[in-house]
């Protein structure tokens, strides 16, 4: 079974040498990672700080990405292009300027909201969703403007339409499935992904139990779900985001749920969820190629899911 | 007479579209722009933001410098070269990683300690002076890799002598005078002086009054001073740094001179120091360039002096 080149739409491990050989062997040439979720702006710093340490000492396997040519760059080098992303606007704050700020740091990915509201709009497991708000106005303009993909994931379904039509560039949903696959507020409705795929954005089919359906989901159904988005939405805007979490300990998982905004109690301590069997850990994505071959889908089909279709849509979104 | 082009050792003004048009007016090409004294880390990204709107917003006048040749295209493009740095360490916090991660937001030069004793040595004002200390040696050793150039004004007597020892790059003095020239612990012995020229550094002739003697200091005074540093030290290694902080109320000199580790005391109120007729504003320095003449300076020696001084040594420390 060959190796094949993936560009993942979003890993959110606890990175370290192995979990980036995990990567490396698993045939990753570019992830979007994810370096802030709740952070505010001055832990966003370090963690970009702490990047740049990870860059400095792993440099024969990953380097910092500025551009969508470094994916390029990366299959060259035999390197992993690492995207720095937000899964939320956090380290943005109330500072629109943060946006260029964080710009210049490396940062090309982020997610408009996480679960909750925010300054900028409504998360997907709010009751109620704001829109889009006229913050979030200015965030858009700002990170079309700078050539920063915005990802609607953890988004709800009124600001995800509102971002989609507000953008003058298309736009992502990096790691979600389509609700008809799962029922769950962070899948997504066939009128969202309609709307996204119009204008030119691409879908991340994600691998993380809790919105593909648990440790039971078989190879066979995944598959059947990607070749069924490509059947209806065609071979150029489906791709994948696997949401790997590699690395932490269950305290991480209480913090993704909870950050400061609620308490994580003892008697519900979040744990995470188990995986299926044939994707433990990124070196299991060849399985996953040889599952969507099986599934019927041809070669440039499966190289456009795994790697191209978001090396167009970066090439698209992050060259100003 | 003729507009000189000035390479300006430091200013920190509070930059608005009239005073970037004096600094333009008067032929500067380049300057070490302040933004931070004594900021965090998150004070000093929302003021590194407060740039990039700036410069967006000036971008007829003004860009935003990433390397020493920059210097030159300012010349080309007839505008000016904005290096921003700091006069204190304190935006680095206790996070060695943080000299990278500024640098990659535009920092390009920063001044080790400001007056006070910090983290990584003593300040001028300090009786006992720490040296550089553990933490300081690892500060030197990554400015010195990422390319960001030491700066020693305000910097205690004994932690100067260290960092020139421990810099495997030349360093500078940008805006002070030398103790002969006037007795204050802001200005250099010429042990110091020449231990920084000794390893290939610059000092920058400084113009601010309490420095420079007040504003009773002549013009033949001040250009007699670079004169004789000329004939001492070589016309290589001496240039100038205004100091100039235009556009300020009387509020920011509190700030500078007490931060927040030090109550400004009504009774104590600090004001701005009245400057010479001869230098009011960078408008002035046509004036500075015709002094030099007339203390017997040469074309090439006085070119050097205002601006090519910075530039090699710009291009000798931030090439990496």
């Amino acid at each position: 079974m060959r190796t094949p080149e993936i560009v993942d739409g979003l890993q959110i491990s606890n990175w370290s040498r192995s979990v980036l050989e995990e990567m490396h062997a698993g045939g990753v040439i570019a992830v979007n990672a994810t370096c802030a979720v709740w952070e505010t702006a001055a832990e966003t710093l370090r963690a970009v700080a702490q990047w740049t340490e990870l860059v400095n000492q792993n440099s024969d396997l990953i380097f910092l990405a500025e551009s969508p040519t470094d994916i390029q760059r990366a299959r060259t080098q035999n390197r992993i292009a690492i995207f720095l992303g937000f899964q939320n606007t956090s380290p943005f704050e109330d500072d629109y300027r943060l946006v260029e700020t964080f710009h210049r740091l490396g940062v090309r990915i982020a997610q408009l909201t996480y679960n909750n509201q925010n300054l900028i709009g409504g998360g997907c497991f709010e009751p109620h969703d704001s829109g889009l708000t006229r913050y979030g106005r200015i965030i858009v303009s700002e990170m079309n403007r700078v050539g920063m993909l915005i990802d609607l994931s953890h988004v709800g379904e009124k600001t995800s339409l509102d971002a989609i039509e507000a953008s003058t560039r298309p736009v992502a949903i990096t790691h979600s499935n389509p609700l008809w696959f799962y029922d769950t507020p962070r899948n997504k409705s066939h009128k969202v992904v309609k709307a996204l795929i119009d204008k030119g954005g691409v879908l991340g089919a994600c691998l993380y139990p809790t919105v593909s359906g648990g440790s039971s989901v078989t190879l066979e159904r995944f598959t059947g779900m990607i070749a069924s988005l490509v059947d209806q939405y065609g071979p150029d805007h489906i791709a994948v985001g696997s949401d790997c979490t590699r690395g932490w300990d269950d305290d991480f998982v209480g913090w993704l749920r909870n950050g400061r905004w609620n308490p994580t109690l003892p008697e519900d301590a979040p744990q995470w969820p188990a995986w299926p069997h044939w994707f433990q850990s990124p070196t299991d994505f060849p399985q996953l190629a040889e599952g969507l071959a099986n599934a019927g889908l041809d070669d440039a089909t499966i190289e456009g899911v795994l790697a191209k279709n978001w090396e167009r849509l970066f090439a698209e979104v992050m060259t100003v």
